[in-house]
């Protein structure tokens, strides 16, 4: 096992549930009463560390510092930035956190932040690594029904759209999936539907779901409905797009068979998956989840600067250089220097920086 | 008629003179005692909307904000913004509006500004919409006066160079003939002379002007000279083009002709219409004017975010999607889900967002 | 003699080594007792104007005016920049100036940074023109050896690489030179040894130092190595390549030649001069030295705005616009407004942009 001197966030489930549930207690607080935290962070410097542009996570990140007193310097723009071309993840990252106080990073690649927080000289906050984890997007939709739904559990919720790529909605059903009586009700093409280690995991903790093809067949049921895109190109064929493109558009028509106190989530940016006249309804909780994505980073911020939360270990395995991890994206396959950790059990290495598993 | 709960500023004729003075005399005041402002503005946002570059603008908004102990967030590279890239403008006007207190756009089409006003959820200022409006450069150029000509009446004014394309001389002249005993000389080449319906409105308002060919047989009766550039390309053909270009430089030579009060103002950026060697004469104003544009925008943002001023109305017309907007570059004819707001009289219809008339 | 309002800082030797040290001592002082320096600039607002992005410069810049409670504008991508594009340097300086407190610059051409310093409404500080000057990488040198040797003088510094082009290593041999009892050993090829008229001017001094091929022959008698990277096409030829690259490279074996003090520098980024295993050996300081570098900005800042030091005069030769400058570079051969500064000593004319001679 590896520790950390500083409270990074890799990966939610590094952490009890009931830290999860500090930060969006404090976050609603936070957005309350938005006056006494505004000089809270003062003094303190974050650095926002963008590898690919996500202008919207960066600015919500961003306005959260601002908004409790703080400085911001960063990129977000590696074709025109220095720092991030041609010099190493640990040369950047160890001289960025010397200049700041917490470091919020997005790389394009798996494990790349985790690789990052292993040498840097203050906290590290994953604001996305590729496909793999965005764990401040899901804290965004845990502080979302709370505020709407005033609960995180006994709740049907519906997932719909690219429930095989979709990492949000990956993230969403393991934090929910750890309340008592939640349901999933998981609504996709055949193609895209929910990939079997999920459902199986999903199974084994005893947690009840059902998958159904048409958004229409299941919208009356739901008290939550998580909205996602399918990209185009992700149907079977061109001909199944032109069919099916409309079953997983929300619009009004199907909104008339929801629930009263509905509350429709989507990550944004949308494309067209919600119809724009769905906007002025009062179930549509999109908008209102981004803002809530301000607070639940500022709670974030706040509880790692003011140390108030025990730092999980790095990594739990072992340091097996031997094994090289098979998922090709893996930071480790883009930076040589590191060490290669795994878990490893009987002939299956788990990657402690993607999670991929390598058979032996 | 559809109002506002925000004061935005879209459109300086939204409001009325008083309040222009109210601008000017703040930005004076703040000026003088930039120290009794340093804080006024602590603990707000302002994001900094950028949908195509002007970095001089910009960074005149962030000096503005930051001077009153503020904080901005913001993009100013659509290529490398993942919002400004594929995402309809309301949902990034929407969120962003939710991050922040103001909003500063400027964007390419015209109209787009309000656009963004009708759905955001704080204030918005344009900063410039295409060739449409810039108030604040307006603005800039009202509280130039002021310092350096201690009025806005009884004033000589000539304009100098493109008067058929520039927007920043079409506001001025609109602002500027509100004030008594103000006289316009017009000085470009035919090709290029101000446009008929802007001459009708000067004379319906008895507003005394004059059309001259070459700036040499002007310059000696004029209080202030506003001078912008002439693009090569407009210049009728290339031979006029090297007949005249010297017509409509700046130089010393020029100068020697002028009044010892004379007040030489531009926007900048200039290419060669004034002659680098001009800048040393006391009377070249507009190095000072571009200063005192971060203080007329102190003004601005301190009135708006402290609430001393009355909302105006966004539209005054009446929806009619039966009416599409001529105007290939309207906003309207980018972003479908936007009504359609027209002033419509007789057969002809004003649209609400780019002003231009559409015959029904 | 042209002099100065304003504390600039162009070039480190326009300074007494008396000033060099307060700054150090200020930035020993700063990095002790952070917290009674946050709010040193509250108010202030700093510029960096970076027509050729440098990430780690400009973030270092940026936080060093943060942690003194100061703000921040400015741009890094002149590609995107309508202040960088199509305007002349001096309108830009002039302009961003007039917002600012300070403008810190960096630029590809030699002597630009003094030419914006020439009308600058602020003081200006020199980030790096192109492969002229750098004198903030200078002080950040400075401080590191003050912190981890304890002292300036009596030291056995080695620098290794590209001492023909290398910026940084000419900047640091002139100022460590000023302090009694450093000894220089120069580890290079032969093509990239140091220029001629650095070892004269050495010896002129009374300078004591020695040349050596190899990095393995040097490394026992060093108090401190300064490493930089020796570019591939720089070696004679492919194969001289393939046989020295290595020679030049710090790894653990050559460290176990060291003394046990030894500080091992490197102005950053690495490529693959300094092996990834060197970084956990104690005598690795190159990335404290990166760290030092915010708390040296931080008090250069602090002197300028505070206004603690006297100004140094910006030329001190006479305008000869009849002389052009023979380094195709030079920004005087760029901005054609800027009058010609010469030192003029018999038939050789030194420009005081670039430092370069031509002859009459």
């Amino acid at each position: 096992m590896l520790g950390s001197k500083f409270i990074n966030l890799i990966d939610l489930s590094d952490y009890p549930k009931i830290w999860w549930e500090d930060i969006v207690v404090l976050a609603h607080e936070i957005k309350q009463n938005p006056d006494n935290y505004k000089s809270r962070c003062r003094g303190k410097l974050m650095a926002t560390l963008f590898y690919e542009p996500s202008t919207r996570t960066q600015m919500s990140f961003q306005a959260a510092m601002l908004r409790l007193g703080g400085g911001i310097i960063g990129f977000d723009n590696p074709a025109t930035s220095s720092v991030a071309k041609g010099e190493n993840l640990k040369d950047t990252t160890k001289v960025v956190s010397s200049y700041g106080d917490i470091v919020v990073m997005r790389h394009p690649l798996p494990g790349a932040v985790k690789a990052a927080a292993l040498t840097a000289d203050c906290p590290v906050v994953n604001a996305g690594d590729g496909g793999h984890l965005h764990p401040t997007q899901t804290l965004t939709d845990l502080l979302t029904l709370y505020e709407e739904k005033g609960r995180l559990d006994n709740l049907t919720i519906g997932l719909c759209g690219d429930l095989k790529n979709g990492r949000t909605v990956h993230s969403l059903l393991k934090a929910m999936s750890c309340y008592k009586s939640n349901r999933f009700v998981l609504i996709s093409t055949k193609e895209l539907e929910l990939p079997d280690y999920i459902k199986q995991e999903l199974t084994l903790k005893g947690v009840e779901f059902k998958e159904v093809f048409r958004l229409e067949d299941a919208i009356s049921e739901l008290d939550v409905l998580y909205m996602t895109r399918i990209q185009r190109e992700r149907f079977a064929s061109e001909q199944q797009y032109l069919e099916q493109k409309n079953v997983y558009v929300l619009d009004e028509e199907k909104m008339k068979k929801a629930k009263s106190d509905l509350a429709v989530l989507h990550p944004l940016p949308r494309v067209d998956e919600i119809a724009i006249s769905v906007d002025d309804d009062p179930r549509a909780k999109y908008f209102k989840q981004a803002n809530y994505g301000m607070y639940v980073r500022m709670a974030l911020i706040l509880l790692i600067l003011e140390k108030s939360l025990t730092p999980a270990p790095l990594m739990h395995g072992e340091v097996r250089n031997d094994i090289c991890c098979k998922n090709p994206k893996c930071i480790t396959n883009h930076e040589s220097y590191l060490p290669h950790y795994f878990k490893v059990n009987g002939n299956k290495a788990v990657c402690e920086y993607c999670d991929e598993t390598t058979e032996l």
